[in-house]
């Protein structure tokens, strides 16, 4: 186990990016030489870390010469494009685009759900949507104790999921439409600003978004159950950063709201905040910038057999993107599985 | 059959009450003689009318001699306190407080649903919750077609539903956030502003709130299947006007997507906006100011039998509140049954 490791961060100038560098910080990584990546737009930059700072580079396909861990949160496109050369660089790469989460090659890992899944990467690990990771974590201590037969979940979902244009558009939005300004609309196809769009991503023949699509099918493939029943509506909120869920479960044997309440107490990456008597509940103020998944409102559905409703909310840019990836960094560091 | 019907509006000056005077004008509603009445506070400022103002008097039980229809929106503690009053005064009251609505001798209507409830009132008619009114409008093609088995409801509600004082909060904490201000929070136990609150009214021992426990019954009342499955999650969302619900349901007998479509294109009330090949979905800003029920992202769920995801939303100081008394109001005077 080497003393520390050289990272590269492709996306470094992006929403996630920043808070990537950030991270490796705060959380104390074993960082050695540290490079960030971006387009060539960008190259030329500097970004903050550590107290000091660092020249934005050009992600290019000679970027990870001595590179250990590879972060990538650059879109799917320039994963695709780049995740490759990093490995045969010797790199392993955590991607965070949706390029190799469906790939049966490519394990798709939450720390606290399915490290096991670590074991048999092939350089390549992909880290899942922000809207599965804290709907996976909240709900592993119920699958695990009583199975989960279908879950109905609806999001509440913040623009900085879309990144750093879309926080300004709401910002400029939100500023016109107080001052009786005109609304710009530039990133959403509707304005955002004191509205709800009920669309994130493309849509499918279907009629479900590519957003509602990600979280059925990688929820599935995390817990490594490739029936479960998942339906989902995404919506997106007039919301800077963290998503909320309001997820119905519907588990395979009976558990009460009591019992689901006692677990998530127990378990890695929760914080239950549950208490009506004082108007405690998540909300996306409390998450941000903290790497929990909150959990409350848990509370027994009697509209059908062994029903629970909870709501969960996660800072997307940190345990949805951020966090998860450098946490499975750490994971690969602690078990020694780099190689 | 009269000509003109004198009409009373208490709570003539809040959020709802003025739309209920503008929409008695809108709608070209027979009016005769009208009485604005509010609280001893609201008595002497005018309210418009018709082109005109109209000097609001103080809310007594003596405020209804001579009424026709009176129509409350004071809140429940002034329609226990004065309803009984305008009943005994000849008045048949519309309720859009929750003071009556479970009461099993007062009938609880949404004209689209189940007018033909409105036969055996006794004086006293109550207008469902906001919430309630949207869902079951755009459910009831699916109950009559296949029948429903059950709900599971999340909303996005607005800040109008709490009244003006909650719209003057949005508005002086946004600006407030924008500016890098103090935020105030008073009307919310939490700001609202940019972030998302899953708390409206009180809440009830089993950890459910008013809000939720209230679609729930009154959504069973109004359809008269006593024992429907229905679960809520009720949530409060930085926007204006206009709530907005995801729906999923299970029903009897099976249904296509493409037959749910088609059925609510013949239905009253409905609006079916539902094209994502041009980003076309109900939203807030699309519902304001409108008395229909706008429906979309209508889509098959495959987690379970005979399923389907909605997406649902109106204006709920009109369709959710005044347009719907104002309904009632007219079906009254068109099926003579103000007596």
């Amino acid at each position: 186990m080497a003393d520390t490791y050289n990272i590269a961060v492709a996306g470094a100038t992006g929403a996630v990016g920043t808070v990537m560098l950030t991270l490796l910080e705060q959380r104390g990584f074993p960082v050695g030489k540290v490079r960030a990546l971006a387009s060539e737009r960008s190259a030329g930059q500097k970004v903050p870390f550590a107290g000091g700072e660092i020249e934005v580079e050009e992600l290019t396909a000679e970027s990870f010469e001595g590179i250990d861990i590879a972060l990538f949160s650059a879109g799917a496109a320039r994963s695709k494009e780049f995740a490759p050369a990093a490995v045969n660089a010797g790199a392993v790469v955590i991607d965070n685009s949706s390029a190799f989460r469906m790939d049966p090659g490519v394990p798709l890992v939450v720390p606290e759900v399915n490290p096991e899944d670590l074991k048999w990467h092939e350089g390549l690990i992909a880290n899942p949507n922000c809207s599965t990771i804290q709907m996976v974590v909240a709900l592993k201590p119920i699958l695990d104790a009583v199975g989960i037969r279908r879950i109905v979940v609806t999001t509440f979902q913040s623009v900085s999921g879309t990144g750093n244009p879309a926080i300004e558009e709401l910002f400029a939005q939100s500023e016109a439409m107080l001052e009786s300004g005109e609304v710009k609309v530039e990133i959403y196809p509707h304005q955002i600003a004191f509205n709800i769009l009920p669309h994130i991503d493309y849509f499918h023949d279907n009629g479900y978004t590519n957003e509602e699509v990600k979280l059925i099918k990688e929820t599935r493939k995390i817990f490594g159950v490739p029936d479960m029943g998942v339906t989902a509506t995404c919506v997106r909120v007039p919301v800077f950063n963290s998503h909320s869920e309001s997820v119905n479960v519907q588990t395979i044997r009976p558990v009460s709201a009591e019992e689901v309440r006692r677990l998530m107490l127990d378990a890695p990456g929760i914080k239950v905040v549950d208490d009506p008597t004082t108007n405690s509940y998540p909300m996306p103020l409390m998450a941000e910038g903290t790497d929990d998944v909150f959990v409350g409102r848990i509370r027994a559905d009697e509209s059908a057999d062994n029903a629970l409703n909870l709501w969960v909310v996660s800072d997307n840019l940190r345990k949805g993107a951020a966090a998860n990836a450098v946490q499975i960094a750490e994971y690969l560091v602690e078990h020694e599985l780099l190689e």
